[in-house]
């Protein structure tokens, strides 16, 4: 991990500058397509291509269990987390639907789940725990299980980008993770969890003040340290949550650009940019979640979302819609005509 | 015209109904794909067809020209719209771009240019005025001008529903037409042109503050009647807008899902909305463009716009990104698996 934050740069603005002047020379007025020229600006200033694309594209949807589920705080049982991993590599999930309408593969990760899949085709197995412990008692991981799951994320990202790959999705599945992703985004925005806590898959107000309680128990029970990010990955943290923000460091560190999808990887997100700022310059934020702590965490890192389509689901759907929105900028970029090549009449 | 708003009917419950019992059993929470599921439910209920599909896409661009260009409102010259109509029909310009990223066709109408294209391959000529009138010293186009002009578009959108497009976007191309657009939104929404009144492709303060005082005088000079969509099209309009505001009446009155993109192809759907409120039924607004009038347009006919890009481009590049979106609903609809086929557990 030393080594992945120590090749993480901020995008040069020069490269920033050669896009603009070429999205410019377009046949359209200066700047109206808007986030489509911002998208196309940033890719290449992340890639320092001046003709980037994106022919390769994929999204890493990162499995894990969660101990807190003993307190209650989802709508659905945790066996849920291997049947939908099943789901994924059987192509029936909202993730295979969207990314296969967006150009993406679909890479499935067990980093955390609590059953025993065995030899399963297309599974990545990575498992670094059998489910976290319950939070509410303790520390979710150790310290050395929260780096391990962050060292998952690193070498896949570095694995992909080595197979020219041209752009990452970040996708989650967990039972309960709203509850340590509510954790972290206390942490790190300073708010309390009554003000970011939110439905996830769908609990009555009952359930709800009853999750709020439990995180607030959980952080005072473990005191995680904001300005040790490894540290808060580990007390409040879940195995999927260090899975993607090792994966946006190491996207970083590639200089592969890496799409947020949602509010569980936002909190990865959250501890990858806190471990190192830079990381921002290569990350797009694919949406704004229904989940009410999200819009704080996006102004953490300030970060723009993409898409608002009342979106809750998670595994990465959030990201292969943006990636669409994304690639569509480039295009732009790639394909329109020039004033010159037109022969149209530039603003008098 | 007539026949057309006698069949316009507005969308039977039943099949949103039935569309959203099948959301309901497919593998996610309940409602987790937000608007996503709200257009796959649309689409069943526009098209009555349990299983609809969107596999013929086309974007109709209108061109036309605008005789209140002499005053000034632009900052282009209005040589660019016959310009950009042939960057359209080589497939140089943003929406050819952006329609081939949707796998939409496009279908560029000459309704008003003010230049003699000749015979060209792939264009429609369907030219009703050479170019409106100057507003600010009368009518822009007499009645029946006007209504050619939406016949042209009711026309257009019984043939491609009868070729077997399954989805419309709309578009336009018209140097000038933010100031017939944004009088147009003052007339519907009751509101002052300065309140209305953008930057169009982008002129400076005392430019802006010439172009209210445009409209404010075109209002009064020509008196169009808010009750009377025809007399507001013919003075204040312009050729584009009613080629618009007819094809949305066709895709309505043929049960063709209708794809309204930015603030003048808003002004045209406020034209159709005020003859036949029902054809809102078939509207998707694709989204909130810079000109600070388009939220008000969008609001007096009560569409929720699906993308906020910082998009002022217009010829139709909005609705293709929206297709896409909407698109991605519709697979959701026809491909996930349900909880029964995956194995998967429901809510506790």
């Amino acid at each position: 991990m030393e080594q992945t934050l120590k090749d993480i740069a901020p995008v040069k603005a020069a490269f920033l500058e050669e896009a603009r002047i070429r999205l410019d020379s377009l046949t359209k007025p200066i700047g109206s397509l808007g986030r489509l020229e911002e998208f196309a600006r940033r890719l290449v200033a992340i890639t320092e291509d001046e003709m980037p694309d994106l022919d390769k594209k994929v999204i890493f949807t990162f499995a894990g269990d969660h101990g807190v589920t003993q307190e209650g705080v989802s709508a659905y049982p945790k066996e849920v987390t291997p049947q939908m991993v099943l789901n994924f590599l059987r192509g029936g999930a909202g993730i295979n639907v969207l990314a296969r309408h967006a150009g993406a593969e679909v890479v499935v990760i067990d980093i955390g789940v609590d059953f025993d899949f065995g030899v399963v085709d297309g599974l990545i197995s990575e498992k670094v725990v059998r489910g976290t412990a319950n939070m509410r008692r303790g520390p979710a991981m150790t310290r050395q299980q929260a780096e391990r799951c962050i060292g998952v994320g690193i070498r896949l990202a570095k694995q992909y980008a080595a197979r020219g790959y041209k752009i990452f999705g970040t996708g989650d599945m967990g039972i309960g993770n709203t509850t340590p992703s509510t954790a972290i985004a206390s942490v790190f925005t300073g708010r309390p969890p009554g003000a970011l806590t939110g439905r996830g898959t769908g609990i009555d107000d009952e359930a709800l003040k009853n999750k709020v309680r439990v995180i607030e128990d959980s952080l005072s029970l473990n005191r995680p340290d904001s300005s040790d990010p490894v540290d808060v990955l580990a007390k409040v943290g879940g195995a999927e949550i260090g899975g993607i923000a090792g994966l946006i460091l190491g996207a970083a560190a590639n200089r592969v650009p890496v799409v947020i999808d949602g509010f569980i990887s936002t909190a990865g997100a959250l501890i990858a940019y806190s471990l190192e700022p830079n990381t921002k310059d290569y990350m797009f934020a694919a949406h704004r979640s229904v989940e009410v702590g999200h819009k704080a965490m996006l102004e953490r890192i300030g970060l723009e979302p993409i898409l608002d389509l009342g979106l809750r689901l998670g595994e990465g759907t959030g990201a292969a819609l943006a990636m669409l929105l994304i690639e569509a900028g480039l295009k732009i970029y790639r394909e329109m005509a020039t004033f010159g090549e037109a022969g149209v009449s530039e603003k008098s």
